[in-house]
């Protein structure tokens, strides 16, 4: 059954093309699936890629190079055998990094607590200054959103182009507003819509003049070795661009191993100017007698340098790739022509960002959990989960083994064509 | 040379004494030692007992009893199997547990952090109360004050006894002052004295009537089952007690592996009552997408159940309780009958709190520092660092070889003798 462009149907197609759908979706309800695209968690076959990892220290292999034994104490700042790698990956100082837990969002969360309650560099308290507010770019990723929500901090969504975010808009704001002292970024496949920014947004983001001296840019570089489709794009490097522009200490790049090697088992750094690096480990001082070197040392003798970690993204692409492929074609043959559904092909990163005809996305995220396919929840892409036109979904192709890719696509398709079909007839239950 | 109670010595023979010491010291510091008494970290030989989790995961195991996949996100609340084992040694129930990282003091932080700026339960934030106070027992944990210090927390000394804090002080500092919001706890082989609290002062501690309803006992059981000297007199459980009182919700236990395994690469866990336990991992959904399961894991592997911690900590005890007879019999061979010196010899832990004659512990710090023995500052021990006598130092033995622990304790009580000759003299210049 190929119908066309749903939206040019006459109602009695749409009635009977509805019909029709309705009892599909009902066999396919019937049949108790339990189906999972909500999050980017790698698959199984990502993280065998590592492996290598759960074995690759011994009993007698315990010392860093410069001679640290990593089961003890101490090494607030990382190994600098890690230290080293995540430098040459962003192309900053080995000083200029600090490497973490497994976490690169506890990294973001503590920073943003540490603003609040300390204030930026000795400066008043955020939370003293009155209500802070946040540029969000939107659709984008419900974490951050979490991070803001959970710190009442009041979200400015400003809409992602094909560029990245809308910077006359971005500019605008902070030039003209004290109270915006952060803006999320995700500069490499943004979470959602999979976006590279281009290499003017990037440098107008370094050259911001913003109101308050408290800004701060918080730029998560978490998919930036994450193309798996031909090279990636060079872009500016925001920590040298923002100190060119005569901003050092504004940006805070975070950077994670969670998407490279084990998602729970990971190594995370922050890379900011020397001494926010210094202030960041004052406070780190404090919370912690040190992180985890055993771990860091395990990632450095696994990895061995940059160029490993390269190697290793690019088995990890095929498989990635693959999953992509995969869901892409289900799109397309299912909702191609349909007029009914939008969604990006990125070369790279966790999502596929997909809008529905306004209004749909919430019922397309019911009728698919009814049917036991788990979506990130409609919404969760825009702050405070409201997206104005309830269209956008966030599709994460890679947890689920390919035939359940496969199925998990085909019923959210199907859930498409009939929440596409009873909004064109004006009404869920019309 | 014995001379016996210094104290008592005239002043001429002070004076020679005096001379010999310096000549002595001149000695010892012309010899550029590089030792280490001043943090509890444990020596080599004690983490070789652990060498067994560096290689107790293989490339195929990584799969938790209930079917996690440890490499993966998730599980913010901990692994069954690592929730278990601490569940059984502190006489809780699992759903009491949550398993962290590698760091108690982070969860301790953390909680504090919390309690700050979003309030305890919700109820209103610490911060917007006003000056918030916490009691800490003295002497103490110089990182539990420096977290008091961090969050701009007035810290209220209360004197320790041999049964723990002086309770009729704690009673009525607690029932008078709606602002005192928590109070520290090292309740077994507090740090530094080595005091385990008695029975009657665990209940009293328990059924305390704060005026603050969001109060908060900070029960720091680091050394819960580090006893090297015979058996441990049980202690009531602090969660059960407090559930009694009708007080379920004041108590926050930790606990961490952190001096059982490896310190810089172990395990950690707060125990609270359920709806507790909600509002950290409310807090915790925000801040990361999950613990490191795998080093959980390995935990689970290396120690399988709380039998087995024990069975480890056996042989712990060995090696500890060589390191405090090694420093004990320098103490006495050097210090015993001259009258300048007190210190206690627990049956565990990680301390000994030594005390000099008043006015004397900045000095044999300076001294001890300027012949390359490092020290944990003098008065480290008291809040913002301020020992109203100027005695107490807190040594550590287990980091030197012992060897090199009996060298560093020669060197202690050669400063101890030439700061309480100084002194006794009338002045360090004398």
């Amino acid at each position: 059954m190929h119908d066309g462009d749903y939206t040019q149907l006459p109602h009695d197609r749409l009635a009977d093309l509805r019909r029709a759908l309705l009892y599909r979706y009902g066999a396919v309800a019937a049949r108790n699936l339990r189906l999972d695209m909500s999050r980017g968690k790698p698959g199984r076959d990502q993280l065998d890629l590592s492996s290598g990892l759960l074995d690759c220290l011994t009993k007698d292999d315990y010392m860093s190079r410069n001679g640290i034994d990593c089961r003890n104490y101490g090494g607030l700042d990382g190994l600098a055998e890690m230290k080293e790698i995540f430098a040459d990956i962003l192309s900053v100082e080995p000083s200029e990094v600090i490497v973490g837990g497994n976490s690169s969002l506890n990294m973001m969360f503590d920073n943003i607590a540490s603003n609040m309650s300390h204030g930026v560099r000795d400066q008043v308290p955020w939370q003293k200054q009155g209500k802070v507010r946040f540029i969000c770019p939107v659709p984008g990723y419900d974490r951050h959103f979490a991070i803001c929500d959970y710190f009442h901090i009041e979200m400015i969504p400003v809409p992602m182009t094909p560029e990245g975010p809308d910077m006359d808009e971005v500019e605008r704001l902070v030039a003209g507003d004290g109270m915006i002292k952060g803006m999320w970024c995700v500069p490499v496949f943004s979470n959602p819509d999979g976006c590279v920014y281009s290499e003017e947004t990037v440098l107008r983001l370094a050259n911001m003049r913003p109101k308050a001296a408290d800004f701060r840019l918080y730029w998560d570089n978490a998919y930036r070795i994450h193309h798996f489709e031909g090279e990636l794009r060079p872009l500016p490097n925001i920590i040298r661009e923002c100190e060119k522009a005569g901003n050092p200490h504004m940006p805070l790049e975070f950077f994670s191993f969670s998407k490279i090697s084990f998602s729970g088992a990971a190594v995370s750094a922050v890379v900011s100017s020397a001494s926010n690096c210094e202030f960041i480990l004052k406070r780190l001082s404090v919370q912690t007698v040190g992180p985890d070197k055993l771990n860091m040392l395990r990632h450095a003798r696994f990895f061995k340098n940059a160029a490993g970690v390269y190697r290793h993204m690019e088995k990890m692409a095929v498989l990635v790739r693959a999953k992509f492929d995969c869901l892409d074609g289900v799109l397309r043959e299912n909702l191609g022509g349909k007029g009914i559904a939008a969604w990006n092909n990125p070369g790279g990163g966790y999502f596929v960002s997909f809008d529905t005809l306004p209004g749909c996305a919430k019922r397309v995220y019911d009728l698919c959990k009814n049917a036991g396919v788990a979506l990130t929840a409609a919404g969760a892409t825009y702050p405070y989960g409201r997206d104005p036109n309830d269209s956008n979904i966030r599709l994460a192709p890679t947890y689920p083994e390919t035939d359940e890719l496969r199925q998990a696509a085909e019923v959210f398709c199907l859930a498409v064509e009939l929440a596409s079909a009873e909004k064109l007839l004006g009404g869920f239950n019309g």
